[in-house]
């Protein structure tokens, strides 16, 4: 499916150099996963000009281009951003695609196991990455790691469930994965049945193409310490290519999106009271102490 | 997780009687899933006050309101039909999830196996259901069942290898699907890793709410021949409830949309000429053998 | 066209009974304006369900709806909020209109000025709304009111052109506002064609129907003094009937959206330095003059 | 604003000659309205390589791209058209505007009257496109023409009317065109106030970027015959764009989307039993007299 591209084409669109040169080549992501760029419209002009549009001849003020960028995603003003669009050839678990999907305001077309055998691929995690429920977060797995023994029989398990439901699933259907028929006196099932019995580890591949708003969004969530390890390392590596596609707005990103931190009415008036030189304690400060621990963390307050 | 509901309100909001009489009652759906509604807005008037915002003064023609949701339907002026709003509780295979999800203008809450555990449920088809690929079209199942012997035999693995990837997801774990602790030396993986190791057809559950708009192209897409089996179950037990909440919508839609033929601009001059006395014969009508074959099929022509 | 609604009816669904107080009652926004409720669905428990079934049986922890609502909101899980729906009645000036219908997660249904004639209303600021260009916002009016004098001859203007602009649309069509030819040697040009002869601030009205979520959204950024002072108005009496319709929900908005301050990268480590006790100047901070402008005062330090 | 591009690059992304031969050349629109393309990403062959993904192996039989494209927009299987995208520069008179925006999957830049001053360009139609109202069609002009001497003094008003208008706009604003200061004792009202003044056929502009699928539904709505002239017009000359860029989708869209005729449930009821011999008459037919016109109509039947 990786459709190489060598040729070239003269063309008086906005083109990014840095992004023609990483052009159809897959990244690798986890075992088996991948992504890579296919398409693309756009730059970090590209923003400028639609930006522009807008603020006609009222924008002499504001002309760098770069600054203009971080203007505009300091004070949210995200149209522009729409502005750019990409489009990738992405690889991935079936549970992470469940995940991926909920982002709805993007085109995707999957493979489609109705029409076409899945390949015997499922992602099975390195040793480092499997560990035992976060207890402070009711949605993560905690930091520490598994003993080599469990591990090693963790490992065995999803190899074994995951094999075995793949070659059931191809005798459901009774054919190799070639497509040989297996037993000719029977039938088999179709294609559409037969795909209940994998497992969600087995890899699924779409096309998906977002515009640069929606992406930065979509990075900015999945690419965050609370996300599953998973999708985190497929979000990382869009971040890699978002740098390389739009600096400006990469840069902008990180200053006011990713590593901003937004305090709450309560949390400002605190920390302005800080400033004064107050005592703030959590009992006084209307915070719950959950919050209130938010609120240390972000400032960096260690209170122990 | 059905919030049994038998307190009764005083409202201004429109209200339908017939919808009221069913409302969070659940409907079974394949072996272990259901559908229920468990909120709604508006009814067909509602459709009608929409539209006659649009038209103003300038309505008094179609002034019947079955006639004119008919006309709407007819002439594709959806927006007024966005104006009513339901909200359904389902439960369904995560497979058929899969391809429900597509339809993005909807919002949805589904159950996270990231906080909680999934429960030992999974989709077993019925004997009945069990049919082998279709010869003619790439993606459906065909009419013909299997042998007995090979369904049982089907049967037999689904249920077993579900079985034991529920049983090896709580091994994972480290914990009984009362939350026990299996064994007091391992610390079991996270959740979110252990469900990689479900099958397809382990059933999960979501809130879904959409416009009738947006419902009835689900209904026409899922309720097709042409659709899988499980998610024809689903949009037809939908349609029910629609005929139950908008009455008239119901009906238009019947007639002009889900029984309604769109024939091509060959197609239709294929028919004219027919209609003028001419034989016309495939090859010279200028569409190829499968357009061809799909309009005498759509005219009940039988060309044996 | 306001559909007075003493009927009541009796429904199991959800009920807010402070929203059905004022439920088809208009709430007047500027000269001719006007907004009301039409219809809703769900209410603060609705999100906390919705949330729940995410969560699962993984949420004892945060048991008390208003905790998990503020918990929601501050941590940006914006799904559960859309599984509410509200539809408006709304009457507003063409010009404002077109800055509203920029959300575009919505549902529409306007007037059509195509089928019916509109009505001789425009809407005329009050002496006290006119006001200069702001000298340090390109896009805003400053704070500064105009003479007497000059003022009443912007008011002036704008009541002529609009009268004037209103009577030739009739003229045009050769039809008196009920309708009565008015030369019967003419044929009148088609309503579609005179409209455009109509000026801005021209009344038009449309029904609105939005989930809580993007309507949140809407509020933010057209209640933010920034916006333009007569969109202002409704986003302020929309925030008024959320406050009555979802409580909890207001509440959590007010503290973690709309009065919660966004501190970028650099931005919250000059805090950091601050609240160790060190000296910051623009300067060395890293940030930009205007940056640096926007965080002392979002932190309330003057620095003469 | 229309920035000339004559630089050219090299590109690997997929590169329609056709569609770079006209980038960025305005096409007139109307009097004073152009439409030109500034950036598109993919082609015929990047819908056909999406349906590929997501038919994988099983699509050896429709394997000719023409045949493919053909078949997904006669089945209605659209997203494969969504990877495809486009964006346009378009300047429209704002009644215009306001029909267009209404298509909500689109993103879009627009000049903002807020930062800047709109220029003195108003539409004002061709005498040959003025007409009355259509009996007939309650949003609709008819195909009449005006008397020459009602012609003229329509267009005599819409042009006093426009230019009385935006002289006071800028009186509003004490300023003229090219933002010299009128009279130095007054001050002036903000630009965001005084656009109220403009009438409704002022010109506007903004960048529109769209994906192929929503393009074509914009398309076949807005180039309808019962659409306003002025916005046909413009779905027009993107037809135009459309048969350069992708001619595969132009000509599939043409036969299976513009042209196709859609018969109700009753309506292919009645064909068959016309093609089986029978007389068929609208009252026994079960069909209302406007729906027995519109089929009778469609299939070219003249009852007279």
């Amino acid at each position: 499916m990786v459709d190489d591209q060598d040729e070239t084409f003269t063309t008086k669109r906005p083109t990014c150099k840095n992004l023609e040169k990483i052009l159809y080549q897959p990244f690798q992501i986890l075992d088996h996963g991948f992504i890579r760029v296919v398409d693309y419209m756009g730059d970090d002009n590209a923003i400028v000009q639609a930006a522009r549009v807008s603020y006609g001849k009222g924008t002499k003020q504001v002309s760098q281009d770069k600054g203009l960028i971080n203007y505009l995603l300091r004070h949210k003003h995200t149209t522009p951003f729409e502005m750019c669009e990409i489009k990738f050839h992405v690889k991935l678990p079936i549970f992470i695609a469940r995940q991926w999907i909920r982002h709805r305001t993007a085109n995707v077309n999957e493979y489609s196991a109705r029409y076409s055998l899945l390949s015997r691929e499922f992602y099975i995690p390195k040793k480092e990455h499997l560990s035992s429920q976060s207890a402070s977060n009711k949605q993560c797995r905690s930091e520490e790691g598994l003993s080599d023994r469990e591990a090693e029989r963790v490992l065995e398990i999803l190899q074994e469930d995951a094999t075995r439901c793949y070659q059931n699933y191809l005798n459901l259907m009774n054919q190799t994965e070639e497509g040989q028929i297996i037993n000719p006196d029977n039938s088999g099932i179709a294609r559409e049945l037969a795909r209940m019995n994998l497992t969600l580890n087995q890899y699924t591949q779409w096309y998906w193409k977002i515009d640069l708003h929606n992406l930065l969004h979509f990075v900015k969530l999945r690419s965050h310490p609370h996300a599953q390890f998973e999708i985190q390392e497929y979000a990382k590596c869009i971040l890699d290519i978002i740098k390389l596609w739009v600096p400006f707005t990469y840069e902008a990103f990180i200053e006011h999106v990713r590593d901003s931190v937004t305090l709450s009415k309560t949390g400002i008036s605190v920390v302005k009271r800080m400033l004064a030189g107050d005592k703030v304690t959590q009992e006084e400060s209307g915070m719950s102490k959950r919050e209130w621990g938010e609120l240390m963390e972000a400032l960096e307050i260690n209170e122990g």
